[in-house]
This record gives C-alpha cells, sequence and structure tokens, in this order.
C-alpha cells in the first residue's frame, strides 16, 4: 500500500514512463500519508484504445490510486488534484491531439488486505 | 469518464481488438448514459491465464467499465447487460473451447475523481 | 468469477507465471468457495515500475482477487491470507533485493455482473 497504476495511450510518444513513476512517487512521498518503500506504481503503454467513437484523435493518461479504507474525503481529493497536476506536466503533448488526463481514487478493503516483506 | 477495460485471452485469435472497442464504444453512447468524447476504452490480450485447473482448454473476455458513482442499479444493470451481449458477438469463436464473457461495473467515488482536458 | 490478476515486476526472472496461476487457483479450488471452472486468472509482468523513491532495487508480487459481493469478512480475510502464502512460495527470489507481497481482495457489485458462457 498504496498501489498506483498509470495507463497511457500509445499515441504520446514524449511521455517518458520511468519519469512518470518517478515524478508520481514524489508525489505521494510529499504528501506525507505513506512510508516511502510502501510506494508501488506501475506504468503501462495501451497500445489498443479507443476514445468515444469520432474520427479525430484522442488520448488519455489515467492514474489509478488504491489505498487501504480509512481516509478521509478531503485526504483523498487533495491527493486526486496533486497527481493529476503531475499527470498534466509530463508532456510535451502532441500538437493536434485532444488529450485527457484522469485520476482515480479507490479504496482496498483494510480487513482482508494481507501483505509481506522479504529482505533477502 | 467512463473508462472501459476488455481483456481477452489469447487463445481467441479471431477477436479483433480494435473492431471491439468500437463496438463496445458505440453502446455506450447509445446507452445516452455519456458524452460521446468522455468514454475512454482499452483492450489487452491476456497472454498468461488459467481458467480454474482442468486440462480442458478454456477462455474468456471479461469486461470492466468505471462509472462515477451515482448512477441506479437499473442502469448499472442494463449496461452490463448490454456490453455482455456485444461481447458475445465479438466472435466468430474457436471450436472445441469453453469461452466464460462476463461484464463488470465498478463505481468510482466520484467526490475525489479529478480530471482536465488538454486540446492542443 | 472469481477473476485473479497477479502482477509481478520485470525483476523477479524466476517467477514461472504459468505456475503461479495454477497453484493460485488450486488454491482457490481448495477453498471450497468457487466451482473450480469459474475461477478466472491471469498473470502480468510489469516491466515499468518503482517502489518508492530510492535507490535500492525492490520488488513486487501484488495478486488481486475479485468475488461477487456478499461473502464475510472472515472468509476474504482467509482468501487473502491462504493467496499470500502461495505467493510468498513462488520464488526462488533474488538476492539482495526486497520483494513486496500482497493480496487484496474486491467485491463486485452482483447486482449488476452479466455472465454467459459458450460452449462451442
Amino acid at each position: 500500500m498504496p498501489h498506483l497504476h498509470i495507463e497511457y495511450t500509445a499515441n504520446l510518444p514524449e511521455l517518458n514512463a520511468d519519469v512518470a513513476l518517478l515524478r508520481l512517487n514524489n508525489t505521494l512521498v510529499a504528501s506525507g500519508q505513506f512510508a516511502e518503500a510502501d510506494i508501488k506504481s506501475r506504468a503501462v503503454k495501451v497500445e489498443h484504445f479507443r476514445v468515444g467513437t469520432g474520427l479525430g484523435e484522442r488520448g488519455f493518461v489515467h492514474v489509478q490510486l488504491a489505498l487501504l479504507s480509512g481516509r478521509s474525503p478531503e485526504i483523498k481529493k487533495q491527493l486526486g488534484e496533486s497527481l493529476l497536476t503531475v499527470v498534466q506536466d509530463l508532456g510535451p503533448w502532441p500538437a493536434g491531439l485532444s488529450v485527457q488526463f484522469s485520476v482515480e481514487i479507490v479504496d482496498m478493503d483494510r480487513g482482508c488486505y494481507a501483505k509481506a516483506i522479504l529482505d533477502s
């Protein structure tokens, strides 16, 4: 905990996934809500996608942040907005393309979350 | 919003991901629940999968539709059934294979969903 | 139902995804909670990931098990712990690497889950 997923469409070639992950994780650390080493993030480039049904080219970047349940709506809203700011700044974005950025916060059921760490 | 994910197993070679996405998005537009340009969909072919533990070959196609919270159970049920109809029609499906089709509707917490659009 | 997703970071080369899926499915069958043929599992190797912000190399294996809503907290907790035990045993794990294992149980809204099976 937390688990972050970032998905970005393949028509956004300037987005550097590794830079994106570092910036997002830095933002989560800076929020003061999480232990640094607990933050587990991954980035996936989406090769097959479609935004709407029209002909115009569109792309998106979507972040899902999954947290153990119990945080206040205010904290979750603030986390979402902080991550959105980072995501918008990951460009440059291609000219002539409509790009949608979104952040979703998901509660994970704390009562049945199971975890172990191996330090070898 | 909405976010649609379709996953299909690699033993369903006739499934055309781009056709699937267009048909699913058309169905979402036709529902009247969403603005056309808001529909963000992606398709992923699952290379490593297992259905159950038996030897018989099986595959699956699973759709997850994530919506901002607040829609009625009836509307969500109707959306699920409409998408399921589309999914079943995405074949032809291989002979001798048991294929499971499923659609899950997920509520996204409206209070902490963050979004921005860049039209460059 | 159920749907299982396992994600593992690309720095865990000894993890065999197909073996992992079979063991996880066996565990789900053994729980007595599911019909064997209903268990739909997939494994994804995560190529782009970051744990925290530090320099030390870290990896993770995360399982998400999605169930139709209605099971008791005790059963869900037990399922999570059983899966965690299996996951920890999927190694050997690389020396000098901190590996985090986690299992999350998600309820899927039973009222709007749609499903069909094709036996051709």
